[in-house]
C-alpha cells in the first residue's frame, strides 16, 4: 500500500501523521459530544470513538512502524527533530504493542461501564453500586501494569501514560514535601477566614451576560483571532483540534460568576500552549506537550498567576461593569481581586482555591498509592476519603457525590493522572520565577490586551520544545533542574499571606 | 489482528462497521469545518479529511474483506439481510479495488484545488483561472472512467457513484421526456408572471427571528427531540452522523425569508429519511438510502409537497406571526401559500422554484453528456451555458457567478451528480401519488405538529428498506415499476395550472 521510492524517514512520518490525524478527528467527535451533539447521538458516538481509537491503535502497534523505528533507531538520524521523532515515536509504538488487544478492549468497555455506574451512582447518593465497577478498572489496571514488567514500582506503568518517565520514587516526596509546606499556610488561611471578603462575585449572576464577559475575557488573552472558540459544557476542558483550531469549554453557573471567569483562563491557558507548538511538528509524536504536568502548568499559570493578579482584576473590572450593568459600580479592583483570591477548605476539587487544591490532589494520590500497593481494598475507599479529608482539609464531605464520587477519573480508570495537577502547580511556580527574573515586567503587565510579551517568553521558553523531550528533560532545560516544590509554597505564602495577614 | 472465533460474516460485520464508523467520522469533521470550526482550522482539517478517506478506503480494498466477501458471495447465505450485506458490500469493495490509490489521491488534490481556483475565478467574475482545474478534473475523470471498462457509456461510471445501477441510456430519454413536458408549463407561467404575488416573503427579515421561526417550523415536522440541530452555514446541507444524531443546516439571508424556511424543510426531508433508516443496519453498507435520487426524493417531499401545501401554510402563519410581530398582520393563509408557490425563470439552481428547477438540470446534464462524449471542450463550457439558458429558461446570466461558476459540483469533480435532483423529483411525485392512493389524508392533512402519519407511511414504504437494494430494484419494489416524468408534470400542472390560471 505505501509508496515505494519513499525513504525509511518519509514513511514513518506518512504513518505518524496519519495517527495523528486519527487522534485529533476522535478529539473532535469527543468535544462534539460534549458541546454540541444531539442527545439521542450517544451510543453511535461511543461506537464511532472505539472505532477512531482501534483504527489508530492498529497503526501505532504495526508491523510495519515497528521494523521502520527499529531500523531508523539503529540509523541514529543526525539532525535532532529526526532523531527526537524516531525515539519518541519508538516510546508510543513500544507502549502500545506491550499491551494486547483484547486488554485494551476490556480496559476500554469497563471505562465506559464505570462511566455509568459513577453516574448512576452520584445519583443514588451511594458509592456502593460504584464499588465493582471501581473494583473491575483496578483488576485490570493491575493487568495494565503488569505488561510492562520492568517498572520498579506498579503505580509507574500508570503515572508513565501521563507523565512520560515519571517515576513514583521520585514524585512521592515531592508531594509529601508540598503537603507539609501547605499545611501551616493553611492553618494560618482558616485562622483568619474573613480576612478576604469574595461577595463580588458571589450572587446571581445571568449565564448570558457571563458568557459575554467570558468571550471578552478570552479575547484579551493572547490567542489569535480566528484560532479558538468557547461553549458550555458540563465538566469544562480545553482541545486542540489543530494548529489553528483550539476549542475551549466553560460552565456558566448562575450562582458564583468565579467558576466561569477563572475556569475559561484555565482552558484557554492550555489552549495558548496548544497554540505555541510549531506547526511543523503538529501532526507526529512531538506535535503535543511532553505530559499533563507541563499542559497544566500553563493552565494553572494563566488562572492563577495571571488571572488572580491585580493588573488582570483591574483590566477586568470595566468588562464586568459593562457586561452587568450596576453590578459593579460599588467594586474597585483590590477589592475585585481580593475576591479572586478567597481561600479555605470546601470539599470539592474543581471548586477549591489554589491553596488547598494541592491538598486534594495529596489526598488522591495517597488513595491510589494505598491501592496499587495492595495497602487498601477499594470497599474501603469511601472511608478512607472521609478520613483523610477530615485530616488534609479539616472538614466532613456531606455525601458521596461530595467524597469519593466527585471526580470520573477512577470511575473511568484513569489512575495515575490526578499527581500531574499538582506537578502543573510546581511547574508553574517555577516558570513564573523564571520570567520575573529574565524581565520583572513579564510577571507585573498582566492585564487583559497586553499579554503578548508573556505568551512570547512562554513559546520561546517552553511551547516551541513542544514534545521533542521527556518532561524530567525539559524541566532540566527549560527549569534548570527537577521540579520542585519550594516555589509554589514561595509564591503561595507571599500572596496568601498578604491577603490574610500571615507575613 | 482479528480474532479467530470470529465466522466469516462476523468478521465481515466487524470490518464493515469500522468503515461505517470512519465515514460518519469524517461527516462530523465536514460538518464542524461548515458551521463551528475556526477559520485558522482550514489547513489541518484537510489534512484530517483526506486521512479518514484514505484509511477508510484502505479498509475497504483490502484483500481482507476482499476473501471475506469472495468466500461469503459464494456461500449464498439464506437470510436476506446477510445476503444484501454481502452483495452491497461486494458491490462497494469491488469498486474501491478497481480504483488505483495514486489515481484517487490525484483526484482529491484536484477536487481540492479546484474548488479553491473556483473561489478565486468567482470572486473575479471571471470563468477564465477556473478552465484548467476543470479540465484537470474532466482528465482525471475519464481516467477514473477507464478503471471500469465493462460500462456502456463513458457517463455510466460516473452516474454509478451517486446513482448506483443507473444508465445513461435510461436516465437520458427520461430527462428528455421531463424537458419536454415542462416547456409548455414554463410558457404558460411566463405568459401570466403577476398571476402570483410573494411580497409576504420578501423584504428585510431580521436572521435572528428568522432563526427562531425555522426552528419551530422543523421541530413541528416528525424528527423526535433530542435527535437533531440546525445550525446556519454558507451552502445548506443536511447529514446524520447516527441513528439518532441528525444534523440540518440552512442559511438566514435578511432579504428573503422563503431561503431559510424551504431549505430548512428540505434538509429536514434528508433527516426524516436518515432517522428512518432501521438502527440495526446502521453500521454497515445497508445502513443509509441507496442512492441521492432516493435521498432527494425525501428532501423534495417535505419542501414542496408538504412545505408549499395549503394546510402547511395555515400552520406556518402563527409562527411567523408570533415572530416577525405585526410583519404577517395583513397576511392569510392561502396569500401565504401563493407567495411559497412563485414561479418563473431565474439564472440560480439553488434559489428556483420547483417548476423551472429541472431545466437547470437538464441544462446541466446535457453539458456533462457533451463533455464526456467529447463533443465539448471546457473552454467551449461558458459559452455553450448562456446558450442553453436562454434556449431553456429564455434569461441571461449576468455573468459567470450566475452562470457555468454557480454551483461547486465540477469545480469538485463531481460529474453525474446533478440528474439525481430531478430523478429525485420524479419519485417524490410517484410517491406522493402512491400515498394519496393509500389514505388520501396522508397528502391533506399537512400542517405542522401532524405530519407523524405520513413520516409513519413513508419509514414503513420506503425508509426501511434502507440500502438493501439497488436503486432500480427498490423503484420496482416500492414505486411498481421505474421512474417516471408523467407524475411530476402531472402534479406540476395541478399546482401551478390553478395558480397561473391555465387549466
Amino acid at each position: 500500500m505505501s509508496d515505494p521510492q519513499l525513504t525509511d524517514l518519509e514513511r514513518l512520518r506518512e504513518i505518524q501523521a496519519e495517527i495523528s490525524d486519527l487522534g485529533r478527528a476522535r478529539a473532535l467527535l469527543f468535544w462534539d459530544e460534549r458541546t454540541q451533539m444531539p442527545r439521542a447521538g450517544h451510543a453511535g458516538r461511543a461506537e464511532q470513538l472505539a472505532t477512531l481509537v482501534r483504527v489508530r491503535h492498529r497503526l501505532l502497534a504495526s508491523d510495519e512502524l515497528a521494523s521502520l523505528l527499529e531500523r531508523l533507531t539503529a540509523a541514529e538520524l543526525p539532525d535532532s527533530t529526526d532523531a527526537a521523532t524516531v525515539r519518541m515515536g519508538a516510546r508510543d509504538a513500544e507502549k502500545a504493542r506491550r499491551v494486547p488487544a483484547e486488554l485494551r478492549a476490556e480496559m476500554a468497555r469497563a471505562s465506559s461501564d464505570g462511566e455509568h455506574a459513577w453516574q448512576l451512582a452520584r445519583e443514588s447518593g451511594d458509592a456502593a453500586p460504584f464499588l465493582p465497577a471501581l473494583r473491575r478498572n483496578i483488576e485490570l489496571s493491575h493487568r495494565y501494569v503488569e505488561c510492562f514488567d520492568e517498572v520498579d514500582h506498579p503505580y509507574d506503568a500508570l503515572l508513565d501514560d501521563y507523565e512520560p518517565g515519571a517515576r513514583t520514587a521520585s514524585v512521592k516526596p515531592l508531594l509529601a514535601e508540598l503537603r507539609a509546606g501547605l499545611v501551616p499556610i493553611v492553618a494560618a488561611i482558616a485562622a483568619n477566614p474573613d480576612a478576604v471578603d469574595d461577595a463580588p462575585l458571589r450572587g446571581r449572576f445571568d449565564p448570558l451576560a457571563q458568557e459575554r464577559a467570558v468571550k471578552r475575557v478570552v479575547a484579551g488573552l493572547p490567542l489569535a483571532d480566528g484560532t479558538w472558540r468557547i461553549d458550555p459544557t458540563a465538566h469544562p476542558f480545553a482541545t486542540s483540534i489543530s494548529h489553528g483550531d483550539v476549542r475551549l469549554t466553560t460552565k456558566y453557573d448562575a450562582d458564583r460568576l468565579s467558576y466561569a471567569l477563572y475556569s475559561s483562563i484555565h482552558e484557554a491557558g492550555h489552549g495558548i500552549y496548544e497554540s505555541g507548538i510549531p506547526q511543523e511538528l503538529r501532526r507526529g509524536p512531538l506535535g503535543r506537550p511532553p505530559s499533563l504536568g507541563f499542559h497544566e502548568s500553563q493552565s494553572r499559570l494563566w488562572e492563577n498567576w495571571v488571572g488572580r493578579s491585580g493588573p488582570f482584576a483591574a483590566s477586568l473590572l470595566p468588562i464586568l461593569r459593562e457586561e452587568m450593568p450596576g453590578r459593579f459600580d460599588e467594586v474597585d479592583p483590590e477589592a475585585l481581586r481580593r475576591a479572586s483570591c478567597k481561600a479555605g477548605p470546601s470539599p470539592i476539587r474543581v471548586e477549591a482555591d489554589e491553596v488547598t487544591y494541592n491538598l486534594h490532589i495529596a489526598l488522591r494520590f495517597e488513595l491510589e498509592l494505598a491501592l496499587f500497593e495492595g495497602a487498601l481494598e477499594p470497599a474501603e475507599l469511601p472511608e478512607a476519603w472521609t478520613e483523610l479529608t477530615r485530616s488534609y482539609l479539616g472538614i466532613e464531605p456531606s455525601g458521596v457525590a461530595e467524597g469519593v464520587l466527585q471526580d470520573v477519573h477512577w470511575a473511568a480508570g484513569a489512575f495515575g493522572y490526578f499527581p500531574t495537577y499538582s506537578l502543573g502547580n510546581l511547574i508553574a511556580a517555577q516558570l513564573w520565577e523564571l520570567a520575573a527574573d529574565d524581565d520583572p515586567a513579564l510577571t507585573t503587565e498582566t492585564s487583559l490586551g497586553r499579554l503578548g510579551p508573556l505568551r512570547e517568553w512562554l513559546v520561546e521558553k517552553l511551547h516551541h520544545h513542544a514534545g521533542t523531550m521527556l518532561p524530567a528533560e525539559l524541566a532540566d532545560h527549560v527549569l534548570g533542574g527537577p521540579i520542585e516544590a519550594e516555589p509554589l509554597l514561595r509564591h503561595l505564602r507571599a500572596r496568601y499571606g498578604a491577603l490574610y495577614g500571615f507575613i
